[in-house]
């Protein structure tokens, strides 16, 4: 076991009863103040721990970094230090915060310089994303697109049991929680008998995902084994990969979704590592066809995160739409990052991954608008009484993650948008 | 015009016939040597002009760079200054290499700091590449590809005429001319009534095609009109979209090509300035049926520029196979960007816009293996009597690029680029 996974430790910070952020968590974002300039932290309970003061102060003594790795506004200059550096990094902390430990809590005067109120702080974009690929990794997902827009007793594609399908997506426009988009123009063809018009898309989609965040992989033409992938995955966010599907429609024939994705995603601004998703590894479903050899591992590399999607009308209550797990996948993520090396396709630190719209198997575990509404023929019911076929100007859908280990809960925080009107 | 274009101009650097880099070119790149660290350079003749020095000089008083724009391994840090600040690099440029300027002409001592024979130096990747993308946008190739594919009476897909189609392509593995790359390996399917294969490809192609680079855009949410485009392109470089063909065929439905294209894209060293190439504008083809509103544009803004692609067997004679032009596109840059960013979606400094195969109406203007060797039908020959379906092993593919304007041509000079076997 990780040491800083143990479910017995407990922190002298207090920790609210199920807050996402106990001591057995330890992300890591990158936050500013109004007085502090951009920085790498760590949450704890309702505190941010301000790790540039931290080691400023000395507490990160003996360890890989240096004071420009914290004192920035990514963690691509951290995580480029490795695996085993951020390891002993989250075990530093876990060590620094726990009861036992009086280093830090012992010094009151410290104690008030690192910790701050997570309410004051202003969570940014924590990575500098080189490269984003989405993968389309749900089998009840691409079942259910593959009924709805083709053919319900060949739903899937020949090639989607053999290959974990993916596609490469725009980091240019990847936001954190918080930041509002506006509803994206387009061409559409609402009537596929008449000419295209230039239009506010019309069916704009969530779709509920999960991203991993790599370390430096290997040189152009080597490939990274499902064997070796865990090291080279720094850890976990949320992910909305938002979608105009009316958009996506006109333009997906031959070369894939295009202007219909990269209007924006938005992520949750925590990563947390792999190392305290440990706990929460599954076996995976039995995949049949056998796939490929270099599909093939060893091990659990699937996770049990209980996954949520909102929607909040302007001045409106919260209707909870989707309630979903990250166990639904079909295809796991070391084996997307072993198809995505097998070409020799170089992967670097600050690289994203998405898993794809996770669907699980009944109706209301369903990833996206499209599928809970069933293309707009089932709308769904808000509380305050209006209803949604997709998403409306002014609404913001929010998405929650959280893992449970016996009586240990760690959780994602959230990725929360809001939809304006079209420029 | 632009004063750094006269054709009249000549430079006291001696310039041999034929040359790409005549004093009305000026392109940029980034070159180190043995004893050089990395830095910006430009091209005259066969000598490569030392920016960081004739910084350091004091030859580039009065324009908005400063050191570290030239001492570095990127052209980013400069074209951050955007538009204005690197045509007034150029023409300053321009005068100090011109027969009746003597500022440094005047100055042996300094001549022979700055001037560096371009063989002794090592070209590097020119740009930090953010995000790139891959257009779609001659109307013979996709048209050929349509004809060989689908239904040659219906080759052209229903969106193609109204969309500028494009897809996300992968920024890491973008590779300068001179690096080698090794034939991928990946999921094939040599018998479509089989199972699929791990093995290597194949069908290993190029892709002729153009690149442009652009400077920073507008914030996300904000799109770049036709009329304003041309402000946010920097220069053009050649481009070889390598591509499996194989893998291509078997991976890209429903979401695009991936595995079949990231292992490797070539580009040529030089960025050739818009300013370089306004010489060469011409007028595109009609588009019909007309184009959406936010598609229409006024002006020229196709380019008449020259191409050939060669291969080179080892140890063997080259045999030009290709020779096309530029101006076959059917979609332009200010129409590319103008639709790229026309959901809001954002472009950053050092983003990459490729044109697609650039296939001209001639069998021997397709740029591409696929097309010129109809899907194998029809080998090619090479002068040392071997034929060629696709690329082999140890083969070099070599793209070059020209304009003329009366008596003064300039170039891109060349992306060359050799496969070895697959590791």
């Amino acid at each position: 076991m990780i040491q800083a996974n143990n479910p017995a430790l407990k922190s002298w910070v207090e920790v609210p009863s199920g807050s996402d952020f106990p001591i057995q968590n330890i992300p890591f974002g990158v936050f500013k103040t109004g007085n502090l300039t951009p920085r790498v932290g760590t949450r704890i309970g309702d505190f941010v721990l301000d790790l540039k003061t931290l080691y400023v102060l000395g507490y990160l003594e003996n360890l890989p970094f240096e004071l420009e790795d914290f004192d920035t506004d990514s963690l691509n200059p951290m995580m480029k230090k490795g695996k085993q550096a951020t390891r002993d990094l989250r075990n530093r902390i876990s060590k620094l915060l726990a009861t036992d430990h009086k280093d830090l809590s012992g010094n009151e005067h410290h104690v008030g310089q690192v910790l701050i109120e997570a309410e004051a702080v202003e969570m940014l974009m924590p990575v500098q994303v080189g490269d984003y690929t989405d993968f389309y990794s749900s089998r009840d997902h691409a079942t259910n697109v593959g009924t709805m827009f083709r053919d319900p007793n060949n739903a899937l594609l020949p090639n989607w049991l053999w290959i974990p399908v993916g596609y490469h997506g725009r980091s240019s426009s990847i936001i954190v929680s918080g930041e509002s988009i506006h509803r994206p123009k387009g061409q559409i063809r609402p009537n596929p008998e008449e000419d295209p018009i230039y239009a506010p898309c019309r069916l704009l989609d969530f779709e509920l995902e999960m991203a991993f965040v790599t370390f430096d992989g290997k040189p152009l033409g080597d490939s990274i084994t499902t064997a070796e992938a865990e090291d080279y995955i720094f850890g976990m966010c949320l992910f909305n990969d938002w979608s105009a599907r009316d958009i996506q429609t006109w333009e997906y024939v031959p070369l894939g979704p295009f202007l219909a994705k990269n209007f924006a995603s938005s992520i949750s601004p925590w990563i947390v590592t792999m190392d305290a998703l440990e706990p929460f590894k599954l076996e995976g479903p039995v995949q049949d066809p056998k796939v490929l050899s270099y599909l093939e591992y060893e091990g659990k590399h699937h996770y049990d995160i209980n996954l949520e999607v909102a929607i909040t009308p302007e001045n409106g209550e919260e209707t909870v739409i989707c309630n979903s797990n990250y166990k639904h996948m079909y295809w796991n993520m070391v084996q997307q990052l072993a198809h995505h090396t097998v070409n020799g396709c170089n992967i670097n630190c600050g690289d994203m991954m998405a898993s794809g719209t996770i669907s699980g198997p009944e109706p209301n575990s369903y990833g996206s608008m499209l599928e809970l509404s069933w293309r707009g023929t089932k709308p769904l019911q808000m509380k305050d009484g209006s209803e949604r076929k997709f998403i409306q100007d002014h609404d913001t859908v929010t998405m929650r993650g959280t893992c449970m280990n016996g009586d240990v809960k760690i959780g994602f925080g959230e990725v929360a948008t809001k939809v304006l009107p079209a420029k």
